[in-house]
Order: C-alpha cells, then sequence, then structure tokens
C-alpha cells in the first residue's frame, strides 16, 4: 500500500508538557535518533515567548544545531507571530507552523488574539517571509472545551480566507482528543472536497484512546501525513492524569502491519521511547509498544 | 445507527490479572455498578482451580449471589472443563465460556491441553449440559506467541468441528493484542463467509494500542457483540507494564459519539472506574476515559 508520512512533533509538542526543563543535548540526541530511525519530519520546537513555555528557550540554539548537523532535512517549528517567524528563519528553518484555533474563545485562551488578529499576523509572516512554507494548524477542529463542536460548515468557512491568501497546508488539530471517526471521515471528505488542492495533515490527541482510530480514519479517508509524537508524549497540561498524544511507534507498528510503506525501524523507534521515558523522567506518556514484554499470555 | 452490544467481562478477565484477593462485596458492588449504568451481559467469573488463579475461589458464592439477586440477568462465566460447567450450572448460571486457543501449544500453555482433549471435554460438557449456552471462546485467533498468525483457512478449518458439533456463538479473541483492523476485517468476513448462522463476538486487548480500532473494526463488518473491561482493567500478567485489556467506557463513548445505540449511561461508568481504581489498588488500568478533567487543552 501507498507510504504514509509520519510528521513526529513530540519534540515540540511532547516537550512543551514537561515542567522541568530538558537539556539541549538531551533533545537532540532524541531527534537524532528520529532521524536514525527513519523519521523523515520533526517538529523541533516553537519561538515562543520563555515566559509562556520555559521549556522552549533553547529554540533558537536546538533549531540552529539541528539545521547546521543536518542539513536537508525536513526540520519545522511552531511560530505564533512574525517574531518567532523571523527567529526560525534566521536559525536555518524552512517551514514553520502557524497555528490558530477553530473555536475563537480557544484561540483568545491559547495565543491571546481574536481571529481577526491571528489573520491579520499571518498576513505579515506571509508578506516577510515568502521564501518559507507554511502549515496551518488548525486547533480546536473537532471540538473545543468552550465551544463544543463546530459543522463542517463552519469548518469550511473558516478555512476559506486562509485558502484565499494562499496557504497549501493544513493541519486539521484534535487538541482536545473530542473526535470521533464518524466526524474525522466526514470533515476529511467535506475539506477535501471544497479545496481539492490543499494538502492535509491530521493531529489527534490520544486524550479519549481514539488516537489510533481517529488518525486511521483520515489515512483511509486520503490524508497521507499524519503527526503524532514519540512515546505518545505530552497530553494536555490542564487535565491531570489525562492521556497524551498518540505515540508514533504505536502508529508505524500498526500501519506497517496493514501494509503501509513506513520505512520507519520499529524496534528502533521503540528503543528510543525508551530511552525518551528515562531521559524525561517527568514526562507524560501514552505509548504501549514500549512496554509490550514478550512472552505467554492468558485469554 | 444500529445497537452494539457490550460483553462486560473485567469480573472475569480483568479481576483475575489481580494478585490481591478482591473481597466478594466488592466484586458484587461493581457488578451491580455495571447493570445499574446499563451493561446487560457480564461474565462474572470462572470457575477454575482455586491453586491456578487463586482470585477466582469465590466463583460459586459470587454466580449464586448474582443470579439469586437479578435473576433472569445475563451473566456468564468461564469454565475450562466439565466440572466448571457443573460448578457454574449449580450457580444458577445458564450460559458459559468455553476457551481453546487457535494455536495448540497456546493451548497446551494455556489450559494444559491438546486439541483433541479440548474438543473432547466440551462433547461432555454439551452432552450433559444440553440445557445450557456456550460460547466458544477462541484464544489467539489472531496470533499466538508461539507460533505467530494463522491464515483465514486455519481458522476456518479449526472451526468446523466445532461448528458441526452444535456451536453457534464464537468470540474470536486478540489475546496478545496483535491483530491489525486489515486482519480483522479480513477474519471477520471469512467467518462470517463460511459459517453464515454463527453469532459472531470479538475480544481484543489493548496490548499494542488497537483494541479501540480493531474492536471497530470487526463492528464495522457487521459483529454486534464486543468484549471490554471496566476501566480496561486486566491484561497480559506474563507482560509486565504492557496495557491491559480494552475499556468499556472508552469504547461505549466512542460509539456513543459515532452515533451507535448504546443506552448505556457513559458519566455512570466513568465514576464507577475511578470506584474500581480505587477498590482494586493493585490492577492494572488501560482506560482514558475515567482520568480525563475538564478544562482547558492546548495545541
Amino acid at each position: 500500500m501507498r507510504n504514509i508520512e509520519v510528521y513526529e512533533v513530540g519534540p515540540r509538542d511532547g516537550f512543551q508538557s514537561v515542567g522541568e526543563y530538558i537539556p539541549l543535548e538531551t533533545k537532540f540526541q532524541i531527534i537524532e535518533g528520529l532521524l536514525s530511525a527513519g523519521i523523515e519530519h520533526i517538529q523541533i520546537t516553537s519561538f515562543v515567548s520563555p515566559k509562556s513555555i520555559p521549556q522552549m528557550k533553547d529554540a533558537k540554539d536546538l533549531a540552529s544545531k539541528c539545521a547546521k548537523n543536518h542539513p536537508g532535512t525536513d526540520f519545522f517549528a511552531l511560530v505564533p507571530n512574525l517574531r518567532g517567524a523571523e527567529a526560525a528563519w534566521e536559525s536555518g528553518l524552512k517551514w514553520i507552523t502557524y497555528v490558530v484555533s477553530l473555536s475563537e474563545s480557544h484561540n483568545r485562551a491559547n495565543i491571546n488574539r481574536s481571529h481577526k488578529d491571528s489573520y491579520t499576523e499571518l498576513q505579515k509572516i506571509l508578506k516577510t517571509y515568502a521564501q518559507m512554507d507554511i502549515c496551518l494548524d488548525v486547533a480546536t477542529t473537532f471540538g473545543c472545551p468552550f465551544e463544543g463542536k463546530k459543522s463542517e460548515e463552519d469548518i469550511l468557512t473558516f478555512l476559506k480566507p486562509y485558502v484565499d491568501c494562499g496557504i497549501r497546508t493544513v493541519n486539521l488539530c484534535d487538541t482536545i482528543g473530542i473526535a470521533n471517526p464518524v466526524q474525522v471521515r466526514n470533515t476529511i471528505d467535506a475539506v477535501r472536497n471544497e479545496y481539492p488542492s490543499l494538502d492535509l495533515q491530521v493531529h489527534i490527541h490520544d486524550t479519549r484512546n481514539m488516537g489510533m482510530v481517529n488518525t486511521l480514519a483520515a489515512i483511509e479517508h486520503g490524508v497521507r501525513k499524519v503527526q503524532s509524537t514519540l512515546g505518545g508524549l505530552g497530553g494536555c497540561p490542564y487535565a491531570p492524569g489525562a492521556s497524551g498524544n498518540l505515540a508514533t511507534e504505536d502508529l508505524v507498528f500498526m500501519l506497517s502491519e496493514m501494509g503501509y510503506e513506513m520505512n520507519i525501524d520499529v524496534p528502533k523507534m521503540i528503543e528510543l521511547s525508551k530511552y525518551q521515558a528515562e531521559a524525561v523522567p517527568k514526562g507524560k506518556f501514552s505509548g504501549h509498544l514500549y512496554t509490550v514484554a514478550e512472552g505467554n499470555c492468558n485469554v
């Protein structure tokens, strides 16, 4: 079966959930481990205020080190504004993620902006850094803690000005892990039908144990690029005890078993996941594979 | 959408994984909680040797208490032999599960019998307790730790003598959580095609994070009866750290969100799952929902 591309976002979405600072060298080792296991696309950091997310205070150093040591590799970073885009460009990155929430209340809570201001800021980035590729992360696409679920029509309407201003890559994010497979299939079909030229990705959290099933639903409705994090590191800092992200090794194992061409070394990923669980002891992991032991099992 | 019937097997497959004895009263409370949340089918225990599974030493007392307090309710129990069937009958149960593994090596490891001896023992039960309903649990249907995966042809051949001797209900078990959705779909299609009159169930472990996706694959290929355990309690006692069963509340939530008629009270199930996690502190839980807190989440 056709290839599915995994976009590993653990060094951003996973690490940012860890309160205790992870040394730059540890981050870099995990990123190199991912490359060595065959992962080709990695979101390595976010260029945000160190005051709001201290874990990302080394963004510029880490991004520069990655870009310098692995030229030509598809590293990308999240940026909330023009200043972040500038820092990413100066660090040698060619591709950035710009995030806006489908729900305006969540957009204000997450990045303290109205929808209008988010759109205006993006225009500045597009104008100043036309040479960079930009992916639009649409947070709360499948549900918001404040506003609930939106209709497919709402999603299409929301996307229109972004498509019109030149956005070609859109990442539909299930920020709180509330999507279900029927909703994912219908949403993907609606977006593909309305905007057939868009390059779609999905980013599905595993909060309610639906990370695998929703990501597969998206794949089986035509999405070829999916996001996940090593070991499932991540999750919602405001929901103590809740599970994290979808674990990359679990996803890759399933897709490989199903016959998709993945070209990713699962045993290496599991080893790396175990290493990460030791190196990032305060992290919240939800991956299953790195705890699977060999042996007999009863019914 | 049509109704899906949940067969809760936690009091058997969950409790048996807990080394420390759970008081009969606690077990009974959880069973009553399940009924009160709308669960209609519960595997309450197994009639096995207390030497091999001490947790089940109260099987007869618990089954009698359930049958007496909730007459007409669909309680069932696992039995490995004629003696177990006798005990189940005497306790007032009308329905038993008889387990045999598709892989002969696993059958020997699990219940210390050849395939031939398993079949012979079942004939004794069928002859002596013709008045009871029997479900055949086919362990390792989707893979075995010793013999790997079998072909669909192997599964059909294995099932033939059981179908011929009158078995009408078959539960296909992914004992070690190694199935993938393509395999589940193909297996279900093959079995339904060859034995259209069989009443099929699936029992999918969540060992590799595929419990939800494989159970949904079975449902979307026509299976209407699915097994799971409250809180995902269970898992493989020979795989330390490995995740447990598929959590009933996670499954019911997903199916309800997808539009299936479930008639199960999810908030009640979550409360019961939390209660169970406190009452059975040595258990290994893999459910997600009972840890989901309300609140804002970032992208």
